[in-house]
């Protein structure tokens, strides 16, 4: 049976990383996505396991021949998502995390190559998340502002998704994600007109 | 937050009875609904508890004053699942099931009073059903010819439901059923025109 595709997204200090990290070590058949990148390797990253490193020219040339779920430019630099990589990776049958912000979440969304499933993480509360952030300790006052001014902009997207999952308790967020990915194993896939678009055979 | 209303479905020698039991102890906050039904108890049957036994003349009332979501006729007696009842339990924020065949699906998936999400169990092959049959050991070789048959018609009825969950091993579809139902508890409700209908708060 193929494997679903899942788009995650979270507003910054949600909790994102430490709840899939949770996940993948409690659910087998799941793997991440590995996106395509024009910005050089950092120390200790590997090539085809943290991303595809590739050079502009064929960055540019796949976004031109439509190879690309979603693509972005970030600080300068290209990052995008390869339809045959995750074709191949749902066809063996593994369920596929696109760890994606709302932009990419809304290009999958709107593809017409592939159905995808959408599940948007949100903090308990906005203060809950300011002490997050303020936690890390990693970044100035200046930017925890901004990334609360950006996160309450992404909010705004939360409506578009099939799946909304309140980070209250790490446990209750995990076992959540967790149901939405085995249920999605059971859910009937419609084409475009709601009509199923297989049935497991019965012998 | 409002409970869901999930109808649960599976052709007679499927193993729906050993699956409901098994997850109504795995899994708070979830409750059968209570039918009313004309036919007198049977020994050790409570009122309000097994159904709610009514006079006929009470149910034609009901049936009249459209009380009830789904309604059949099963050898001269009456059963029906009262909007009202169903209601005020999904109020309460409970999860409730509705085990009834594909015409009670039907009927319910078609109300414009509740929204509904549906789940048909099918058995791993029919040659796996009829040695369930047999070993029920209950039912004569022509009723057991009869379930098979009726269980085939019940199965083109599948393609409707949002979920299906095969019942090869008794612990894996307990798990997609509670994975089900706990994913629903994150699903976004929409309305007609594919708007979410609320948003949790934040504060």
């Amino acid at each position: 049976m193929k494997g679903s595709l899942l788009i995650i997204s979270a507003p910054s200090g949600t909790g994102k990383t430490t709840i899939l990290k949770k996940l993948m070590s409690d659910i087998e058949g799941t793997v991440f996505s590995v996106s395509h990148t024009t910005r050089s390797p950092r120390s200790g990253e590997q090539n085809g396991i943290d991303y595809h490193f590739v050079e502009r020219d064929i960055f540019q040339k796949m976004c031109a021949d439509d190879e690309f779920l979603e693509w972005a430019e970030v600080h300068g630099n290209f990052y995008g998502t390869s339809k045959t990589e995750i074709t191949r990776q749902l066809n063996d049958g593994l369920d596929v995390f696109l760890d994606i912000d709302v932009q990419g979440a809304r290009q999958v969304r709107s593809s017409e190559d592939l159905q995808s499933t959408s599940v948007f993480i949100i903090p308990p509360s906005w203060q809950e998340q300011e002490n997050r952030l303020l936690k890390r300790g990693t970044d100035s006052k200046e930017i925890i502002e901004l990334r609360l001014a950006n996160a309450r902009k992404e909010m705004s997207d939360a409506p578009s998704y099939d799946y909304l999952v309140v980070n209250d308790s790490l446990d209750k967020a995990v076992e959540a994600l967790k149901s939405i990915i085995i249920a999605e194993r059971s859910r009937q896939r419609r084409g475009p007109e709601g009509k199923p678009l297989s049935m497991p055979p019965m012998s």
